[in-house]
């Protein structure tokens, strides 16, 4: 790990080295080097997060680092991957207190143990915006076992993992623009739940996965797109949180279409229905079917059997975001 | 690569999708899929570069592009490694012009092209702040040839590569505190030139090696702090460039200290001076020995047979910096 920052501010390389594992020769070199394991794919995957845009500038830093290394392990779930490691470079301004940043990796440790990876390397720097944090994660996969956002086929149900919304509706309530008693939509908005090991059993069940990131009907969109298909997902289908039912149906639109989910989105055939819903079991995911893909076209949302008009999806540049 | 950018943003996706290579999925999927070279180690590291830190905010963005990738490119050169692919963060803020993209992209692929890799996979996200660039880069390695940053030994020759302190010149003369006829010295600020080729030279004749981006005194230190020696660097055989000799004498403390080389510092044995040269010639990099490794204690400097005081090592927080 190269570390930009001199004198004062190698306290940082102290934090992170506990977090470093093996391949990353204890951060002291210019790069790792691993053996990756014989007869296995890698995956990789790089997400970005930037206060005041993908977390509150105030948010724990323990719960900054967690999402940090979730949002990049929903990739990997997406992909059918298991964890293998990361790499990661992290912009501070220069007022960053150190308990911050002790915070941080605290709360990286945490879910290295959770998940099974290690850090192997990055980069520290100042910068005179905002805490920026990028993160580059690696994983594994056998042949075959790979899982593809295209695929999908007329008549497959279209699925998805735990509930919609509670990432948006908890962004709203993390600013204190939505009632959230418990706080459970916060605590959604602030740590996301990487559906991986959901991930590494829809081989040859799932003909379609990718994560809701950026908002079930845009990823919905994507997901058709990349397969030549359409989808009707009837809004009553789409799964609420006990926080969500309380927060009300006008609340519908922004949790079909904003972001911050990190559930998997499947295209199932029926005929795998009892398998798939015996996976959820063995993982402790609730898995419900929305809709439907069918044959080329848009995705369409209905209610009561009538087309719903909404919004469009989901914006990093929306109000209250930068 | 996802895109947390909505609607307008797409565009970004247009720019990147063109240096997609092999394993990437066309940037379509949550994460790119590879498989392994068999036989060979994964050298992995990762740099982030803020505008107005690490480049100009006014740096051509083609350079910019070019930079990213080569300041990560000198740290496989520093492992001995050959380069694989990479994958990359880019934050923008919303004012960013879709031709300053254009030129970035184009930047990296002429880069992609001059060393042989290819964009894996990303995110691109806004920033309320500077432009702020995440690179990971892969690479691979025969076992037993990686570079490591320990090993030096006693009476090891210290060598470097090209010059130095063309980058810290460089940088005051892209801000016009230096004169720079001709522009060579800015031009090593904004375009590093890193010894992939020389690195993968260097198993079996470096006792140690990395590559010099924090400077030279600086960087010697963390090499014989990680092989437990010390050493003694020569101030007058440190190679300059017309440029830098042009600028005078007085810039030494800054030649020494400042960043921005991107050259390799080698612990070599002298019984292999004659195919270190040999290999030098091959690659086209030349090579100087600019002191020597002793057994442990610091990095001394002398000039003229007395030590010479130097201020400490770069700082990227310094004057002018941020």
């Amino acid at each position: 790990m190269s570390n930009g920052l001199a004198g004062e501010f190698a306290m940082i390389a102290r934090h992170f080295r506990p977090l470093a594992g093996s391949g990353a020769l204890e951060l002291g070199d210019d790069a790792a080097v691993f053996d990756p394991p014989p007869g296995l794919r890698m995956v990789a995957a790089a997400d970005a997060i930037v206060a005041g845009v993908h977390f509150l500038p105030d948010d724990p830093p323990d719960l900054v680092g967690r999402k940090l290394l979730r949002v990049n392990l929903s990739d990997l779930a997406a992909m059918g991957a298991t964890p293998y490691g990361y790499l990661m470079t992290v912009s501070l301004p220069r007022a960053t207190p150190e308990a911050w940043l002790a915070g941080f990796a605290a709360g990286l440790a945490a879910d290295q143990a959770e998940f099974g990876l290690h850090l192997l390397g990055g980069d520290t720097t100042r910068t005179p915006g905002p805490i920026s944090l990028s993160l580059t994660i690696l994983g594994t996969v056998e042949p075959g076992r790979e899982l593809r956002r295209a695929g999908a086929l007329a008549g497959d149900g279209l699925w998805v993992s735990g509930t919609i919304g509670d990432g948006a509706l908890g962004l709203l309530a993390a600013q204190g623009r939505l009632a959230d008693p418990g706080g459970a939509l916060a605590d959604r908005y602030r740590l996301p739940r990487p559906r991986v090991a959901l991930g590494r059993r829809l081989a040859g069940i799932a003909h379609a996965v990718m994560d809701v990131s950026d908002g079930l009907v845009q990823d919905a969109a994507h997901l058709c797109r990349a397969g030549g298909v359409g989808a009707t997902i009837e809004a009553a289908l789409v799964p609420a949180s006990d926080g969500a039912i309380a927060a009300g149906p006008e609340w519908l639109a922004t949790r079909l279409t904003g972001g911050d989910d990190y559930e998997l989105l499947m295209a199932v055939p029926d005929r795998y229905t009892a398998e798939l819903a015996q996976i959820g079991r063995e993982v402790g995911v609730p898995l419900t079917r929305i809709g439907r893909v069918v044959g080329a076209g848009a995705v369409v949302v209905t209610s009561d059997g009538s087309e719903l008009r909404l919004p469009s999806g989901w914006d990093h540049f929306g109000p209250g975001r930068t």
